[in-house]
């Protein structure tokens, strides 16, 4: 990762007598001394098209040439940059939050979904509709300010565990992807994640993870109520959602958010569609990506795209699958692309 | 105004081999050499109150220190950068709409409001209802992609004229806070306008009047439906509002677009109000500062506050003067603070 590196020179301007302190926006080198910016990356179709995409919209004389300021690219988060499997990182905190709930809540221990919750009853979980996640999700992530609702996430990341992988959910991060981030900041691009997650949920954590800042976070959101306690403003967040950022909602996002057409898009489900239609609908050099979960070895195989087993979590569905060749989307195999996936645990 | 200076500098670094091309980020210099950052303002507490901030704020060793990240600076639009009076500059953009629109709507002849926007009865317009302009906007705003709507907007900048000052409204910037953005920005500031207009209707000039790119432009929007035309995406602009960024709203506006706390924010009217308190309420050194149109001469007066005549746009109410002693804000007087308002016409 590119750390920023502050130099102050001195130089007389029209503006005469400023000190100039040189922000950070590093280039690809020359290529004879050049390292490989993606090297936990398998050469193949989907490194070279991310290759091909920077190099196309960052060097001076092409013809796809893009100013940095409009160099935008944005990721999806679950299951495209961190795992989703077997629940969506979001959900785990949800549950949690029923558990330490639950003594507030003694109706709780004889209706469902929170009886199967309490119980600790995967398989009754892993079959819940999405009523009963909303019903989760609305008791668990609203009546509480913005400010408390972050300590919450803040407090159980380090706590948090992947019910298979065994590990802190923010340890669960995809390497390569880590990589093209870093890789593209280093082209001046600005990285974005649009997510279906929460806005809310995302932010505690995403510097440090992703190094993405708060105000790059595109996520849904609820409806937020603006009130007084002990004479500072509070928002308080209302058992109902303002935004949805999924599907055809991540393009309104993208637009809302950014106003700006992304270069590049990197997602790896349905809600992703709408997403990569935006991005690669542009003039010029685009690019959509799609991670396609085929490494049951090292992670998860799901589709059902490719005959792969099906999943309500992050279903990357057939007919996703056969817009991505129509429309030249480029699909990243986890199995054959990526030459690792996680970094080792500390 | 500060211009990006770009200087290409040589370094071996961890990443060696890098070529690190230098951004800018100008800080002001040794005291000694200073240069006025703000020379259209008069000395005046609110032009030291402005310098102290930033001062405090991006020195070191001081308790107030905030990182580059962390420093964000939100202005409304109308009336607090540019004028309003006697309309808001969007609304005479959709009064222009509704004469252009008028031949395919031959029932205004007959209809109000349209009837007497047609006849161009300006006593008539300034009495209109909120739900006379929102039908009005309505209309004018809805009904076509949102590339079709910011043609729309383009075409007319430059034939705009402002029924007073007689200037097109991009002219009408207040030379004395672009001076403050870009005091701002060279200590490292992320300038941000939030505005009770619309969002998509100040992006397409935001960057060349103020400096302030299309990301970071929080607005009121529309919904937007994701519709396919010739095979690609268009996101229609529906006649429903989505969000209202004023009052309350743009404190709601604030977390959700930034998602940080401003360290210093300028309003000049009642839906001001919760943006300021939202910024205020921070720890450390904030400001919070509201533009009072004192000068009848050079711009206009109004209020009600200080006896002022009282307003329907941008009015800046006694309850908001009084809650700024309270809260200790700072009141800018446009008489009395400002050297000079407008650049001279080119």
């Amino acid at each position: 990762m590119l750390n920023p590196i502050r130099r102050g020179i001195n130089r007389r301007s029209l503006m005469a007598a400023l000190v100039v302190i040189a922000g950070l926006a590093a280039m690809p080198f020359p290529a004879s001394a050049q390292q490989d910016p993606l090297p936990s990356w398998n050469d193949g179709a989907a490194k070279q098209a991310i290759i091909r995409l920077v190099t196309a919209t960052t060097t001076k004389d092409s013809t796809d040439f893009v100013e940095p300021a409009d160099r935008i690219a944005v990721f999806d988060q679950d299951g495209t940059i961190w795992a989703e499997h077997p629940l969506y990182s979001q959900a785990l905190f949800a549950l949690d939050r029923i558990a330490t709930m639950a003594p507030q809540h003694p109706e709780w221990k004889d209706t469902e979904p929170f009886q199967s919750v309490l119980a600790n009853d995967s398989a009754a979980i892993s079959k819940f509709s999405e009523k009963d996640w909303l019903e989760i999700v609305t008791v668990t992530h609203s009546g509480m300010s913005t400010a408390e609702f972050e300590t919450l996430v803040k407090d159980w990341l380090p706590r948090s565990s992947n019910p298979i992988l065994k590990r802190p959910v923010t340890d669960l991060v995809y390497v390569p992807m880590l990589e093209v981030m870093s890789y593209l900041r280093a082209n001046d691009f600005r990285t974005y994640i649009v997510t279906g997650g929460g806005q809310e949920f995302v932010r505690p954590y995403a510097n440090a993870v992703y190094g993405i800042p708060r105000e790059q976070i595109v996520g849904s959101s609820t409806v937020t109520n603006y009130e007084y306690k002990d004479g500072k403003p509070v928002l308080m967040r209302e058992p109902k959602m303002f935004f949805v950022d999924d599907g055809v909602g991540k393009a309104v996002g993208i637009n809302m958010f950014i106003g700006k057409r992304p270069l590049i898009a990197f997602g790896n489900s349905d809600g992703d569609r709408q997403m990569l239609e935006w991005t690669t609908a542009g003039d010029g050099a685009r690019l959509g990506l799609l991670v396609l979960h085929d490494d049951a070895v090292r992670e998860f195989a799901y589709g059902p795209a490719n005959g792969l087993p099906d999943t309500k979590v992050g279903a990357f569905s057939q007919s996703l699958m056969d817009e991505a060749a129509s429309r030249k989307w480029t699909v990243i195999s986890m199995k054959n692309d990526w030459a690792r996936i996680f970094a080792e645990p500390k």
